[in-house]
């Protein structure tokens, strides 16, 4: 192979001069055979757009064996294009099969439906949507670092199997070593005593409590980690197995968190528009069917996010013009519906909710003074609804055991979750985001099983 | 709070000019008090060096109130420092207790063992050790993603989930929803058919598999990935949830793929050397006990990496005036005596060792003429042994095939691993590298568990 030495389609594509002799390796996208010339659009994947190759057919038996599909190497020359959409295409001078690709590819040359695509989720990756998607994903993973990485944040792995199941956000995969038709059992329950790590351990839900650990001893920390909801939905927006992102900063309260937040979401925004335009044409052409994904973009980057209390939210949805299908009071969670008409319809920009009743937020959020309402945040953007959700945390260690004995939870599992509160207690915050939620809306894409490459929902972890 | 405001230890520390009404947040290392001058360590994860805090103690009667690991607000003129081993101080103009640290407090200033430390995993990233190795980790972390995007490779995420068990790296946690008292039965066996995904699942042990499905996509792949094995093993090199770095590359053979694998160890090396010299200080003075981890860096990035086939190997060792533990015979696995044996004593460089019998490889590696080796490479070095394992994949659907025949794999359940030899296969090669074990190399950490902020181990998923 000639690995090192290959052009790649996307560097050739970008050619400001001609070069003689390149290395083409890739897989033919389609052959066109006239009696005096040949096409051949190739593809290495590293790119939307594909290489054109052009020869005499005459002098290329070889392009009988050529489907759609087949991988090739070439060696050419790179010259300006004759006609078509492209400034370079390849003029060949060698062409060789290295793999052939019989007619029943399933990937013949037409548009297959996202639906057949996600049961050939193996080969998907092969089409332009999925290309694109890969790569785009790559791209903003990679911006997610760079934001934290530049402004002194650090990465840390968080468990992911893990024997704190306090985070309540949902159905937890159990993790075990036990053959499951011969569990041991003692005294009529399960003796996990015998189990690999001696207790009853699941997926994590979330790396938020040992974010905290880590924020309360070196500062600034993030984490992106896969985390597991085994909850049983199939619905466009939910899977069992994503990818999270969830910054946790020492000496840092809710307004200071909202700051982060707003910065880290505008660069995300703008790292797409710069750094991956051939991806976000794409989008706003294929995908977005009113075409304004671009614009939706640009105006996060451009809009200053509003704020507004939970319970003045709940009074402009009481006196809203619109019949919404759950009924709004003082102390619901809000609905989709609810949070679109708030972001889009009455502020018409991205808004950050605060201060939510307690009883509608997890257990460890900062309590506000008038003992009802917590130090939340969610953050609203049109199209969407939430797309991320924060929190100031209670670092008094009283009040946090107050809060605990309310909801009837247990301290001694979590111990060393308090002991953070009883040495050197900080006022700390941090917020998740979906990393799945956010490619979503970012590309328009609207069922998450397509911004994942392998998704898992129930009865499905193929691959 | 004044998150935003604040000057982090770090860069007070690299100042170049004085400033005024510096805003300090952190926590006390130590306290000083004599009659007319006070001196506070403080310090906020950021880095490893404190930052001195001066004050005439008169002015501070709460200077009381602190403790070791008490944490302060500070405000204060940065100045240059009067005496002391640093370049800047900061003279007290407010201080003020953000929580207080009991006596109790484990982190008294001494030194604790690293078992005890362990112990106390969820405390142990405010001492300077663990400050520094959750520093490094990060920083390395970042290197990796570095050295891969710079390079067009795209960042994947495979499944942590996976019904494919046919890695055959070891054992693997089952993952289920079913209460483990009441495990549906049918014909004498688990009925899987009920449990969340519809088939028994496990956690991943590699990502490369599904990596090369990307790979024969779009080209140049990467994962960096939490995987899980669950061998009931206590020794210091083994964790049951750890970090791979999986590069996967199309129209790449074995000796292209060692390319990439050489130029990626001496980039993290240099990476090391470059931008962590404040960890690489601190693991050569404390670390490392005979003082070399920094040589050991520079000659890693000086070295030329050498290529010997496993025959030959085998040769050198039968011939070694040296007695080994376990005897030295063609087909055996290599022990860390061997592979040590060949690159400190035999080679004195890194060495790369080829085409290993296949007996001992994986299913999938590419196939010698001779039949009985396989295109595998383990790379060795100075004072570890094998630090880095990979091979050309088997791109031949019926050698594969009959390989897998060979070994009484059935091919029904990793059909979509074969579709890509059946349509436009393409040579292609990768390998893998344990996060840990590259972080203890680079370190000197003798025990995994001292890598990884919350290790797992047979009987421990403790925080």
């Amino acid at each position: 192979m000639h690995y090192f030495e290959r052009l790649k389609v996307k560097d050739a594509l970008m050619s400001t001069v001609g070069q003689e002799d390149v290395i083409i390796l890739g897989w033919v996208r389609t052959k066109r055979v006239s009696k005096n010339i040949a096409f051949i659009e190739v593809n290495d994947g590293s790119t939307l757009s594909n290489l054109q190759l052009v020869m005499e057919p005459d002098n290329f038996p070889v392009l009988d064996e050529i489907n759609t599909g087949t991988s090739i190497k070439v060696v050419g020359d790179l010259v300006s294009s004759q006609g078509g959409k492209q400034a370079w295409e390849v003029v060949v001078k060698k062409l060789e099969v290295v793999g052939d690709c019989p007619t029943d590819y399933p990937l013949q040359k037409k548009r297959h439906s996202m639906e057949f695509l996600r049961e050939i989720a193996h080969l998907r990756p092969r089409t332009n949507t999925y290309g694109v998607l890969n790569r785009f994903r790559s791209k903003l993973a990679y911006a997610v670092h760079q934001f934290y990485q530049e402004r002194g944040f650090y990465y840390i792995h968080t468990p992911i199997i893990t024997a704190s199941d306090c985070e309540g956000a949902g159905e937890m995969f159990r993790i075990t070593t036990f053959d499951l038709d011969k569990v041991p059992m003692i005294d009529g329950h399960v003796d996990f005593s015998q189990d690999f790590f001696g207790q009853e351990t699941s997926l994590t839900v979330s790396g938020q409590l040992e974010a905290e650990l880590l924020a309360t001893a070196i500062g600034d920390v993030y984490t992106f980690s896969p985390t597991f909801r085994a909850e049983n939905s199939n619905t466009s927006r939910h899977v069992a197995e994503f990818w999270m992102i969830e910054p946790e900063m020492a000496f840092c309260d809710l307004e200071e968190n909202m700051k982060v937040i707003e910065a880290f979401l505008k660069y995300l925004c703008q790292y797409a528009l710069d750094n991956c335009q051939e991806e976000m044409e794409f989008f706003n052409k294929w995908v977005d069917q009113s075409h304004t994904r671009i614009q939706t973009m640009e105006n996060i980057v451009k809009s200053e996010f509003g704020i507004v209390s939970y319970t003045e939210a709940i009074k402009i949805l009481e006196k809203a013009d619109r019949k919404f299908d759950f009924s709004v009071e003082w102390g619901i969670d809000l609905q989709s519906e609810h949070e679109r008409y708030l972001t889009e319809d009455h502020f018409k920009r991205p808004m950050m909710v605060i201060d939510y009743p307690k009883d509608i937020k997890a257990f460890y959020m900062r309590m506000n003074e008038d003992g009802k309402t917590v130090r939340a945040v969610d953050v609203l953007v049109p199209q969407v609804g939430e797309i991320v959700g924060g929190s100031q945390r209670e670092e008094r260690l009283d009040v946090l055991i107050e809060r605990m004995k309310e909801l009837n939870m247990t301290t001694e599992e979590i111990e060393w979750y308090l002991d953070i509160r009883r040495w050197g207690s900080v006022p700390h915050s941090g917020f998740g985001m979906g990393f799945e939620r956010m490619l979503m809306y970012m590309s328009g894409i609207s069922n998450i099983r397509d911004v994942i490459p392998f998704p898992r929902t129930p009865g499905n972890a193929k691959f």
